[in-house]
């Protein structure tokens, strides 16, 4: 039993709010238990300078979190160094975000991803990257609406949950205070065919076996099946 | 009769909502018509260096719009240079707090104000005044319920709003297409007793007379009172 | 009666030297009392590039403080970051010069102001404008005769001047050891029609009262209209 | 038979050369076919302000690209921003190779590695580990040596390798035409007890399928027993 | 002949205006033909982290260009980067003065010289050195009355002129129009005894000879003793 | 006899290494005692934007020390403020390396040069002088190679050495030990034709006189004509 009152394999409860803003063609507020991160996106009729007159388009990603999300203030990115935990989570989330799409039928256009974290607990940066492909669906949607592009550049959904070894047992979507000691610690990035966009694992306290690796994919899997419920049923998609 | 079907004098509708997130000692959200400013309050057990030993305390604010809370994507602030009008306002927030308290009741400690943007249709430096403002309330509030403090620093009540010379209309509480064309730009400062913090009144297409600068203090301490209400109103004083 | 021997209502004496440099079109040295500032205007045949095909002109404005000019050496800002105050003054110093003149009639070029304040002894920023705008007339006396325009664009002159409560008594142009114990600082902004183009005023110590606006808003007049004599005096108008 | 005429489970040569310069405690010239990396290890006799007091050792790693190292000459990070890339690669050298260490058994003392790739051709963020990891290896022999530390905190070996899916064939040891064309790109980091420190696994192209998971550490796994049978090989080790 | 009627061997009418402004312990505007550098020497009662308890004292300097000194405006150094030619001028006017005292009797201080160019036209580093050479005099006869230290630590003046082959004739102390076109340009700083400080030559558009480099250096000790000639003329002293 | 047993006026022994690395069009890894640089000159087809339609081309210069090349671990220059001593270093190469060339030969290109110190032992900047010559004539016989440019820009040869007063004796090469406690330290930029390109000389701990300086320059000619000999043995040139 967890602190909480979830069970190994259980995710906690996830809350999509779409239209949150009303400047970005998505704009979507994700929660996920205590963790919430307004995830938009924003079309530039731009692409960046090296892919000019590829008529392919681009999705770019920046990961932040407002000084008030965390326990102890957190220092705003002002002094010209942004923070590098968010620079590999933010190469993360448009890596994840780019590999759903075909870029060709996107046109020469970027699509701008923003995730803020408003109160993080855990799993911050799996919470983004779920709550930002809703952002991006409805970022695509608008486009096609507008007969912008004609063809649908989505070829799957996408989401990520993260899992861990604490105290030696395997348990899905980690809060903070169990992130903070997990043993094992795991993101995992998935499609709805149950394939993997990314898989990051890292041995925090000591290294991991082959089998504890499967355990973790197994209840990845589970996971990232019940968020992709989620997004379906936020989008209205049966 | 103006676009959003107001007249002169009338305000735009107030939302205060409290304990917004969780971490910070005051935590609010406030909306003013379409803008949306997410004001916290954190107290740091200690003070800038220059006034230790002192005996007072400090508050600090910084002002920051998010990515998407702009029709058009507005850059963070990474590259080591805050953008100058952010620069502005965050000085203006910062000295229209500090002059409600009496500092030295607040012991050696600073409150950390942080004004995020979620949505920008002007007014946000007003709005984040005035939401901030009861943030601080609240942090004040948890001190003396902690007997951190044992006397309320708190002098007066302060909240601000615009006023402007619109198609040579004095008006009050400009939203975004209003400011973007005011002839005259005013924001006040004013405390529950009708005294001024602070007047910062801009020609912008032309100079104003001391007749119109009158016709603008008259607007604004209507409005004011009105947003003292409501402050009063959410934290529950009559 | 003041430290210097000036009456409550009284100006420091105002000394304005033209062509203190050769390279800038304007270039003024004006000395308020003990601040000296140096200020420039230099003509540059491009507009920032949002304005461009506009068929307007421009004008920006830099303040900055010599390492020198103060009792404890200030530091230079080479780390990037640019004093937030001094930001907050060439924002104003900017602002005022452009709304006295008709910017269509300076075609698309841009005057770049440099107030640097060689001596700070109270007021730097006001002497900045009354100075600027010497320089700023100086320079498009420049370009009138080289016939680059056809038209002058200055439409009024403008000058400045601080006001404030020390001791609980109104006083005019305040120095560096009264502002700092000022109850409440205002700088006004001001044409030869006596009409505002800036007012900013802040309670430091405490609220200000609409009966207290109005006595610091009389002594700027008069404060003003003698600036703007002397300014008219080193212009050689009468 | 790719390019280079290697087989597809086939590791490029590795050559080790230890006392590459003479300052730092261990200095590691390690070439991957045609990658070169200096990796040196010194030694700094504090801690990072958060650790004081802890009892605990530290390790911090620094990536970073000669501007001569790549085909195009690389930008060096002197406009105070370092790359992206680089400081998701040197988090990820300094986490594997802090999960070797007891660091209780270092004392309060940081190891500093630098990681510099001399030339490029793929690999670069595995053979800096794997380099880095006999660098820091006889550092800590240094400090026995010395008698600084009586017990030897390293627990296991570490070493890096990619793996990826090229032309729809598992290979391990992408070298940069490869890497650069790749559909799954995937790096493994594992000890020599055949355990996981870090897995990062990308779908470039497409997700990739637990199958094919399976496939790529099976390679990752061979490649790894052969670079630490080249690292003790290096240390005179059996 | 040159340009302003001056023979080769003739420097540029000198003026140096002691006490120009009133905080710095040593103010000093000096004028060499158009060429004009305020240089300001303040006193810190601190040195450096790295020289603590050494009972010696030191010397840094800033060189800084006004933005309106030169024909084009040049750019503040607010992007954090200082400008080149400014770091190599600063670093040489550093060293100059340093060498011309005995820092142990200057006490555990730092004297901080500020050179700031209001007016450019060619050897603004040389006059930066003859004119702060007179302002750190003044800071130190300041620290003597104040008997503060009581040995003078200066153990000779320093001067410093640049010559330079023009049309392949050799000139001294060349105007900005003689030095933008200089086939070889060094600049020299020397003291009292005809003794070198620091010679810095360099052929910009050949190689330079032997023979030549005795020329340069007869004319600038002819030079120098002028300008300390005019240093000590300045201070009173004969 | 000195520490490493030369005698007063022999250099240390130099080992010129070219295609040290492969991308550059010129690489070598020089070597003069302990101290060890890699030089590389790499084509690039623009030339600065002050320059286009001259139909000159440009040399570049970046001096960096490597973290571990130090004692002492140096920090990198990721700050956004480059090392105030390199900045001075690189601008001394590039003045060196362009004034032996013939840079309307050159065409509109630019040869960046790289000086990445590995080992410092005393006398990088003159060993980056003597190195980066090499790599730049093997870039510049690429060029002729591959007929991009059909006469040889280059106008002579070009290497470089310290001379300085150590214990009062002019001694040639000073190792580091030596140049920390040099009482003058001078550098030295000569042609094969035994002419100078640049000399630096300071007088660190006193001033030196005309007597002194033609010793220094003495031993130079005899440092620098022995380097050219090795920089031709290196290139195969008798």
């Amino acid at each position: 039993m967890r602190k909480d009152g979830r069970s190994c394999d259980q995710g906690r409860p996830v809350q999509i709010i779409r239209h949150f803003t009303k400047y970005a063609q998505g704009s979507v507020l994700i929660k996920t238990g205590e963790t919430a991160v307004l995830c938009t996106a924003m079309i530039d009729e731009t692409v960046p300078s090296f892919m000019r007159g590829e008529e392919r388009g681009w999705i770019t990603a920046e990961y932040n979190m407002l000084p008030s999300s965390t326990k102890t203030r957190k220092k705003r990115d002002r002094n010209g160094k942004t923070d590098s935990r968010s620079v590999e989570i933010q190469r993360l989330i448009g890596r994840s975000l780019r590999s759903t799409l075909d870029l060709s039928k996107l046109g020469e256009r970027t699509i701008k991803i923003d995730c803020d974290v408003l109160q993080a607990d855990g799993g911050t940066r799996t919470a983004s990257i779920t709550g930002a492909f809703v952002a991006l669906y409805d970022a695509i949607q608008w486009l096609l609406n507008k007969e912008i592009i004609s063809e649908n550049p989505i070829n799957c959904f996408v989401a990520s949950i993260s899992v861990g070894l604490f105290k030696d047992v395997p348990i899905l979507d980690l809060c903070y205070d169990e992130d903070s000691q997990a043993i094992v610690d795991m993101n995992v990035v998935m499609t709805d065919n149950n394939e993997f966009i990314e898989i990051q694992g890292t041995g925090e306290q000591r290294p991991f076996s082959q089998d504890e690796l499967e355990k973790f994919l197994f209840l990845a899997k589970k996971g990232i099946n019940s968020l992709i419920a989620d997004q379906k049923s936020a989008l209205g998609i049966k």
